[in-house]
């Protein structure tokens, strides 16, 4: 089976999960937490040497406090479980806007945690117009366009999986997503069993990866 | 039903729809030009206001010379064909490469046909690290993104549509499908008939866009 080097990791559904099961919008975030350790230790398990997650976007941060509060505490906690594993994490994210959460600006430089060997991106308060960062280039500058990136530190993704049935991207690294093969499951995060991973590993498997050629 | 306002194409499957059918590779893109025209029609019906078209791509220039002599071709015949039509017209893409037919250098500003009344835009030797262009900005002028973009003339996409199976964007249009829905045909393109299109439509209706609030 042909694994991808780097997947992308897009945990949507937890609202709709926590309405399903008769809770307030809101909570369905903290049941997102184990199923995104869980699937780290498969990756881990398959020799994926990157993983990045979709914490949460600037746009996100524009919906109800309750549920703002939610997720950033979350994402938090996820980093927080990571950070006991063997992985080099790193934390992406509008760092200059109050919605960071400060609890993870140490983690905005990776760093190697128990005997790393696999990188983990997390995004938090992610914008990809913020990520694209036009405005510190100067004329001079004329660098290959990754060097221009706030998350430059992220590699190309080979395969994203979206939970939660919907098939788009949301602004998730645009550049890093240009080739990306991209993969839907419709059950929601909060349901995660390895067999999503799995099916998505099986079809990627079968892909051709081109890039155009 | 709720009808998109941009409708991006990723006509793909052309040389595979070929060699099913006994031809050559480079055989299958002429194929792909009335498809291309009966949609323009149909989504002119629908009220559609605008249409982009993935032409191809300064990566795709890298194959054999008889494949990349046979898509110029195509798309110089499709945008000659949708002149003569109703609709505004513009292609966009890397003029200053050899790879840009100069038939079509007359319409790299948008120019009306008939009555127009529908944005027709066709991605012609494009690029998406020449769209992005970080180059050409210096540090005074802090303009937002879509201003520093060589396809500044396209908007935003609500949804894409890819033929031929395969799930992922290749580079079309990063910034403008930031959010658009994604939706794949597994047909390959020259096979097009309007249920495609309808059925399509008829999945975009079901999803919320959300812009990520």
């Amino acid at each position: 089976m042909k694994i991808p080097n780097h997947i992308g990791i897009i945990p949507d559904g937890n609202r709709r999960w926590a309405e399903n099961n008769g809770l307030n919008k809101e909570n369905g975030y903290k049941c997102g937490i184990n199923p995104g350790l869980f699937l780290f230790k498969l990756c881990h398990e398959l020799g994926i040497k990157e993983i990045t997650y979709y914490g949460f976007t600037t746009d996100n941060t524009k919906r109800p406090k309750v549920q703002k509060d939610a997720f950033t505490q979350a994402c938090i906690d996820a980093v927080n479980l990571l950070s006991k594993e063997n992985a080099e994490l790193l934390v992406v994210g509008n760092t200059e806007s109050p919605c960071f959460p400060k609890e993870l600006l140490p983690f905005t430089e990776r760093r190697v945690f128990g005997k790393g060997g696999i990188k983990v991106n997390f995004l938090v308060n992610y914008g990809w117009e913020w990520d694209l960062n036009l405005s510190r280039l100067t004329h001079k500058q004329r660098k290959p366009i990754d060097i221009a990136l706030h998350s430059e530190d992220i590699s190309r993704i080979d395969l994203i999986i979206r939970w939660g049935g919907r098939r788009r991207l949301s602004g998730f690294l645009p550049i890093q997503s240009v080739y990306s093969d991209f993969y839907v499951v419709d059950d929601y995060w909060p349901d995660f069993i390895p067999q999503h991973l799995y099916d998505a590993l099986d079809w990627y498997s079968d892909q051709d990866v081109t890039l155009g050629g």
